[in-house]
């Protein structure tokens, strides 16, 4: 067929924020299908702060090679197929990578779903609340074991994953307060989201504003971001307090911070418990299918950041560090 | 009875070891006891890490208050009683405080226990093995959950707590590998105590001896010091391995050194269980028959550091820190 395909090549492992060059657009052609393979057009691909971690070091998957194109989530339709598992048309998610098109192959240990089309649903809510950010949500807030009435905390709470996190705490019963990087952030999370509150860890009194909204103290922090925000939550736990540590942003871009005190996690008898979701991966059925009730009872609520143009791809990566995105991050391919 | 009654007393708030003055040893006099109390006479006096937390800050007891007795883990025999729970002669162990008399009042929540003359075993027992250390590796190990065949690590190992977890790992199945300071210790582990290898953390290349003590990982990091010894273990962890948070002595004298990463947790979906040994007692009695019964079939061994007189308390504290001593640290009054 002779399509081309643009791609985004990982050419050098970035320092702090993507520099330009640490990605780089090039053009390939699509190779023709052979049997047991399918063609797929990538229409929108999902920016998620792992992929930072990606690009840097080997860790719950092996660091993207040099010279690789950037591994990534994308939503993306079947236009020729001679793999059995997909027809013409079909739609899927998995890892693409950051390209116009992905060869599925049936011989390659690929994790791509099928999904299907809803009626009133963006084909985005499958990267996004029926994604790995409502799964995340979802098997994170069964490690949390919330009990009605107890505090939940969230930090990067109008993050893709943090917004849902907040809104599956309120269905269970949680007084949920959430951590974000703007007054509009908290507006949306409180206002539209339902979320008892909201603070700006960018406010200097920030942390007054913490013990202010938790007045009973932290039953749970579902931590996203780490460093001294997670010492300022956890300073306000209370005994038994179960810390879900599902990401730890703030170092992705500056070098893990570490903990500087651990002695609060001796001293409250807390549980922290590390969680990656590709270990669930045998119930996302059974998950999704929770996430989609909610979705349509109108008890999870979404917002897209859409970025259009796939060369945008590099600069998305990093709104995600620097605040610009709230919910979901999304490249239009 | 004008019985006098020498005491420590805690003058100042320790900075780092302890400097002398910071505990003042003292005479006063008995009081006589009035209904409802007994008097014991304090024989030995249990030495712990905990007990320079206690000087310092409010943690899961508040700190020790300028000018009180310090406070401390003892065996005691009641010498008179108007109490109605102790007649003459009973043996207890309870917080006594650094004195040679301690007062029982009915009226005062004491958690004082009654312990048995057992023969063949000596008083010192009741601080040990079948005192808080026991209890503390026994419930410990129960958070672990450890399997037969799974790999265990104790820091502070030759300690009177960390001795009895790597020996309660043996009894059930683990290969177990300690870290303690100086070659004497170490070999007491091996060969004294049945661990599989044991770990010389003051030698220059003690990391590599880590990683060849424990080829195929580790599954459970017993974690009595914390900083950099911890940070290392948590290097060589499992996927969903498990960190029982039981003591961070590394920092007690030096303040938290925290943790420099928390990547670790994360990436290996790792459990860190903080936990106090007080929140289990309404299970003491079973945790200790079980601990009785091994200590009685030679399961359990142990070795004691006995330091003689009251006046030598505050040494003897700083030993724990410097590695003066091999399993429990006595003083005998």
């Amino acid at each position: 067929m002779s399509l081309p395909n643009r791609q985004l090549v990982l050419r050098r492992r970035p320092q702090g924020l993507l520099a330009s060059g640490d990605l780089e657009l090039t053009q390939s052609t699509v190779p023709d299908l052979t049997d047991g393979q399918a063609l797929a057009h990538v229409k929108y691909l999902s920016i998620d702060p792992t992929m930072r971690v990606w690009m840097a070091v080997d860790t719950y998957l092996p660091a993207v090679a040099i010279g690789a194109v950037m591994r990534a989530l994308g939503f993306a339709e079947i236009v020729e197929s001679r793999h059995p598992d997909y027809k013409k048309g079909d739609r899927v998610t998995g890892l693409t990578g950051l390209q116009e098109y992905a060869v599925l192959d049936a011989s390659a240990k690929q994790t791509f779903q099928k999904v299907p089309k809803i009626p009133f649903v963006s084909d985005t809510v499958f990267l996004g609340v029926l994604g790995f950010n409502g799964l995340t949500a979802y098997f994170g807030m069964e490690i949390a074991q919330p009990k009605k009435g107890e505090t939940l905390v969230v930090s990067a709470a109008a993050g893709a994953t943090g917004s849902i996190v907040g809104q599956i705490g309120k269905i269970q019963g949680c007084r949920v307060v959430g951590i974000a990087g703007s007054d509009d952030k908290c507006a949306w999370l409180t206002k539209d989201l339902g979320f008892d509150a909201a603070i700006n860890y960018k406010q200097a009194d920030w942390k007054e504003k913490l013990a202010a909204a938790t007045p009973n103290g932290i039953e749970i922090d579902f931590e996203n971001v780490g460093g001294e925000i997670m010492h300022a939550v956890l300073e306000r736990m209370n005994l038994h307090g179960r810390v879900i540590l599902c990401g730890l942003i703030s170092g992705y871009t500056k070098g893990d911070p570490g903990l500087a005190s651990f002695g609060t996690v001796l001293v409250k008898r807390l549980r922290v418990q590390g969680f990656i979701i590709l270990d669930y991966s045998p119930r996302f059925m059974e998950a999704a299918t929770q996430l989609g009730q909610w979705k349509m009872f109108g008890k999870l609520k979404d917002r897209e950041t859409i970025v259009e143009g796939l060369e945008k791809a590099p600069e998305a990566i990093n709104m995600l560090f620097t605040g610009g995105n709230t919910g979901k991050l999304i490249v239009k391919v």
